[in-house]
């Protein structure tokens, strides 16, 4: 018998925590409160997910979510909170990315006797392996096409996010290019639109990156944003490749994760994930699933770069979530090198590099800066020279001030930040 | 030039309103609050998101969400809901759904002013159509291969929903047929199991719909389950129609809109769209997005057969909410047969239709039961014809109670629910 699916919650409820976990392994297997005909109790023991671990936490007094149903005969106004560990038999689900992520998280949500429901974890058995790789190029495969080795790849979105034409884009990434950037991407917006079709993007920005590879030995990769409908991904895709191009870009909760999974059997390039509308399934504590989790199914679908925010980022996401993020994309799911290349980006500058190394202990990263490059009083160029430096403090282990000293670009990013 | 995208947001924040939602117009176009090289007033006016109306709501005294990042000065202790209306030029997205998806939900659920946004509803430009016709059979189509019309369709999903073999499916299909009813579903949790695989169960079931079909003239509607990566999902579909098989069911969330557009890219049966996973997009009134802005999304995706739960349901929504769904699925995209057929389910009996009859005033729905046909105490037949002759008393505007009174079977299914 294959080893069970382990999912991970984070529940809220006002009913007995054994009978909503019940209910949970009840509603996402066979069985329910309501006996049916055919449910025999061996069908039952072979079918029925089965209740692992309800460890109680804190319980509040205002329910996190309206709509939870009470128990009949409650007259609490407390509301337990408690992690609970469900194995959902393998035999239920079968090879299936899209019958896991069912299982994991489908009615769950909407249950009734829940005020917050929330999916922490998940442990995917081996057997998934042979159908689902993870990354094709991951951590190692990146690094090998944009040949930057033992540091973090710095890199940088292109911006505008829309409107700029091809041939203004490729000006940029001219500018880009030259001013030693190792990663550049297109926005999450810019994909195929009447304004910057994306074979003439294509064309017009490889054209840039071939030349100042033949210059200067330097790849740069750019991450082209290819999502679409299917057969436009792969013809994006093919696109991309003819013309050199090193990286793809997928946004992947617009697409899904079986249309992810369709251009990981396809591509011959590293997937860009982005994580557009994340926020949706994750910004309530109680609500949704964490990122720990999430991105496992994206690995499972072929991802091999993984957007995970940034430390003191402009968004809403504190620097713990950021920091598990990070650390859960590097994580072996079934061997070493299946791990993902997390993307650190949102108002990422030279102030969070140290704290970024401090903890994550890794340099297997993308570092995307934006404002600290492109406004850097020397130029994009120090800008970027500022960002290795940064980097070169923080992996000696180096003040940062102190390391400013005797490096003029990293000397004035501080002076620039300082000053705002 | 063509018209623009027009989405209408909930949001609440501590920012003035006029900023506030100026943030998510340069989020989610060209344009933010620190202005980029390139950023011309060209640009600008040409691919900025436009705020057309801003409609003040009530003040709250305490975020919906953690984590939003207050104004400078802000000493308030008042969080300011509203109403805000965006225009997203065309030229930005293009004809591409998944664009579209970024472009309404990308970043913004993560955006620091806000402690709660959701998309509340979208206006889709009429050029879409030439690309996304909608859904390829709706209501009409579904009505011609079932052969009912007239009044609502009656269906019911196998349970148990996991764990039965395909022989074990297809004699319970058995039943379920000549109990009369219209439609039967596999449940979202079973796909292409190792205990039940596709191929097999299509074939038992088909076996008996078709015996069915030969002796009765009556072809009952089974919806397949045929979630799985893309390539199964196609070959599955070609096992249900080469076997006989009328309809297709796809778990929306967990595939992703481009693999559900795939689909319908190739699908010649209709779509039955399942929506496991709404719970995380929907549960929080201050977080993801409704069901009407949703549903457009599928539609424009090809689903034909809508979730819109029910009324009294066994989970969190609200009876509002539901109708809110369904009337929404049955209002033209683009034209009168874009329409899609909304499936009340969820805990549904004879005691919700004619609340469902008279808040929808419409016979296009399917209205999916379980325990009152399976424990009907006459048997299922009794319990198909108790719902039909529920329906039957709404259409006449006769009262339940009264009806039953002649028509034995929706009696003991009333006297069964009143002992419950």
């Amino acid at each position: 018998m294959q080893d069970a699916i382990l999912a991970t919650y984070l529940i809220e409820t006002q009913h007995p925590l054994e009978k909503a976990a019940q209910v949970m392994a009840g509603e996402q297997s066979a069985g329910t409160f309501v006996r049916v005909p055919g449910e025999t109790p061996e069908l039952l023991e072979k079918h029925g997910a089965k209740i692992l671990e309800i460890t109680p936490l804190e319980a509040v007094s205002a329910p996190s979510l309206p709509g939870a149903k009470p128990p009949r005969q409650s007259h609490s106004s407390q509301w337990q909170r408690a992690r609970v560990v469900i194995a959902y038999p393998f035999d239920n689900v079968g090879l299936s990315l899209a019958t896991l992520i069912t299982t994991l998280s489908g009615n769950l949500y909407e249950l009734g006797p829940f005020s917050g429901l929330k999916l922490l974890d998940v442990e995917i058995p081996a057997v998934f392996q042979s159908r689902y790789p993870g990354p094709k190029f991951g951590v190692a495969g990146t690094r090998q096409m944009a040949g930057v080795f033992d540091r973090p790849m710095i890199g940088t979105i292109v911006k505008p996010s829309v409107g700029l034409s091809p041939d203004q884009t490729a000006e940029l990434v001219r500018t880009l290019c030259e001013a030693g950037l190792d990663f550049i991407k297109d926005d999450e917006l810019q994909t195929n639109s009447p304004h910057s079709p994306l074979e003439a993007r294509v064309k017009a920005v490889m054209a840039v990156i071939n030349d100042h590879h033949v210059k200067t030995g330097k790849k740069v990769m750019y991450a082209f944003n290819i999502t679409a409908d299917l057969d436009d991904m792969r013809r994006h895709h093919d696109i991309v490749l003819a013309h050199g191009g090193t990286c793809i870009m997928v946004n992947m909760l617009a697409v899904g994760p079986v249309a992810l999974r369709a251009i990981s059997q396809h591509t011959q390039l590293p997937i860009h994930g982005h994580r557009a509308g994340w926020g949706a399934l994750s910004r309530h504590p109680l609500l949704g699933m964490e990122y720990v989790a999430f991105q496992k199914l994206m690995r499972l679908a072929g991802a091999d770069h993984l957007h995970v925010n940034g430390l003191r980022n402009k968004f809403c996401e504190s620097d713990e979530s950021v920091i598990a993020s990070a650390r859960a994309c590097l994580s072996p799911l079934f061997q070493a090198q299946d791990v993902a290349m997390p993307v650190f980006s949102s108002g990422q500058s030279t102030l969070q590099v140290a704290d970024t190394y401090r903890a994550l202990n890794s340099v297997d990263l993308l570092y995307l800066a934006g404002g600290g490059i492109m406004a850097h009083p020397l130029g994009p160029a120090a800008g970027v020279a500022s960002l290795r430096q940064a980097w070169d403090a923080a992996l000696q282990g180096i003040d940062l001030h102190e390391y400013a000293r005797d490096h003029v670009e990293l000397r004035q990013s501080l002076e620039m930040f300082a000053a705002l």
